[in-house]
C-alpha cells in the first residue's frame, strides 16, 4: 500500500520557513523518501500563472473576495496537479504555504472575511495538511530579513510591522485550536539550530 | 433617488444574444437613457485579464471546479467595478451573459457541479440581474451562425450540436424556474423582429 505524507510550512515572512522546508527535504531524501517540495502561491504551472496575475500589478487592484477567489483557484490547481498526484504515488509533499497562509494573511487584513474563507476552502478544497510547522518568528527581525531580500513580488511584505505582528498572533491561534496537525516551532537560532527542532518534532509524530 | 436596471441576455452561441444586446442598449438611449454595455466573462479589466488566462491554452488545461473559480473571480470583479457602480449611478446596466451562462455551461458539461457552482454564486456574488431575456434559438441553426463567427476563442463552440442542446435545455429551466426575472424571446427572424420582441416585452415589465 502506498501511503503519501502531505507537509506544510508556515509562518510570517523572512521567519526562515522556506528555508526549513527546503532543509527537511533534503533530510527527508537523505533517509531515501521520495520528496515533492512545491510552493504557494503556485505549485503547478496553473498556479503560477494566477500567482502573476494576483501578484503584479498595483496592491488595490484586486479586492480582497477577488482575490481570495484567485488564491483558491491557483490552490485548487495546485492540489489537484501536483499534491493528490504525489501522495497517491506514496511521495511525500512539503509545501511552503498552504491554506493557513490565506487564513493569516486574511485574518490580519480583513478579519470580516473569515467565514467566506473558511465556506470557500470547506467547498472547493477540503483538505489539510497531515502536519504543519509554525515556524515563530520575531516579528521586527523578520520584517528586516524579508524587506533584505531581492524580489520584485513585495506585495506581502509591504504592509510593515503591524501586519507581520496580527499575522503571527493568527498563526498561533491556528495551531493552538489544531494541536493534531500544527507543531510550533521556536525559529530563533542558526538555520542548524532550527532544523534539528523541526526534525526532532516530526520523528516524535 | 436614482435606481439602476440590471439586465442580463443569455442564449446559446450564435443565438444573437449579443446583437440583441446591443440593439436593445441602442433603443434605449434612444429613449434617453444613460446605458452600461458590457459582456462575460470579462466586463472590467480585471476580469478581462481573466477571461484571457481562461480561454486560452489547451481546453483542458483546467478542471471544470478551477475554471469555476476563476469565473466566479472574474464575476465579483465584473460586479464590483462595473456593475454596481453603474447601478448606484442610477444607469441602466446591460451584460451579454452573467451567472446563467456558468450554470448553463458547466450544467451541460459537469451536473454533478451544480451544487458548487451555486453555493459559489450564493457565497461571492449573490446577486441576480433585475431581468433576463434568454433567446431561444435552434441549436443546429445556432451552432453554423457561432461558428462562422471569425474568433480565436473558440472554446464555447467547440463542443458541438449536442452541447447546444443540453445548454438550452437547462436556459429553458432556468427561465422556468425563475418567471420573474427571465423572460425567454423566440430567437427566430430577422435582427429587428427579434428586436421588436424584446422590446415590447421590455415595456410590458
Amino acid at each position: 500500500m502506498t501511503c503519501g505524507l502531505f507537509i506544510s510550512f508556515e509562518g510570517i515572512d523572512g521567519s526562515g520557513k522556506s528555508t526549513q522546508a527546503r532543509v527537511l527535504a533534503d533530510a527527508l531524501r537523505g533517509r531515501g523518501h521520495d520528496v515533492v517540495l512545491t510552493r504557494e502561491p503556485g505549485g503547478s504551472p496553473g498556479a503560477e500563472e494566477i500567482r502573476r496575475l494576483v501578484l503584479t500589478g498595483a496592491t488595490d487592484r484586486w479586492s480582497a473576495e477577488t482575490e481570495t477567489l484567485l488564491f483558491t483557484a491557483a490552490r485548487r490547481d495546485h492540489l489537484e496537479k501536483t499534491i493528490l498526484p504525489a501522495l497517491a504515488a506514496g511521495q511525500i509533499v512539503i509545501t511552503d504555504r498552504f491554506a493557513d497562509s490565506t487564513r493569516a494573511y486574511q485574518g490580519a487584513t480583513r478579519g470580516d472575511l473569515r467565514g467566506i474563507v473558511d465556506a470557500l476552502h470547506a467547498l472547493m478544497i477540503g483538505r489539510e495538511p497531515d502536519l504543519t510547522f509554525v515556524i515563530d518568528a520575531d516579528p521586527a527581525a523578520s520584517l528586516t530579513r524579508g524587506l533584505a531580500r531581492s524580489t520584485d513580488e513585495l506585495r506581502f511584505e509591504e504592509f510593515g510591522l503591524p501586519l507581520q505582528q496580527k499575522m503571527r498572533a493568527v498563526y498561533l491561534d491556528i495551531a493552538h485550536a489544531q494541536p493534531q496537525r500544527c507543531i510550533v516551532i521556536d525559529g530563533a537560532g542558526t538555520i542548524d539550530a532550527v532544523a534539528a527542532r523541526i526534525l526532532t518534532a516530526f520523528d516524535a509524530r
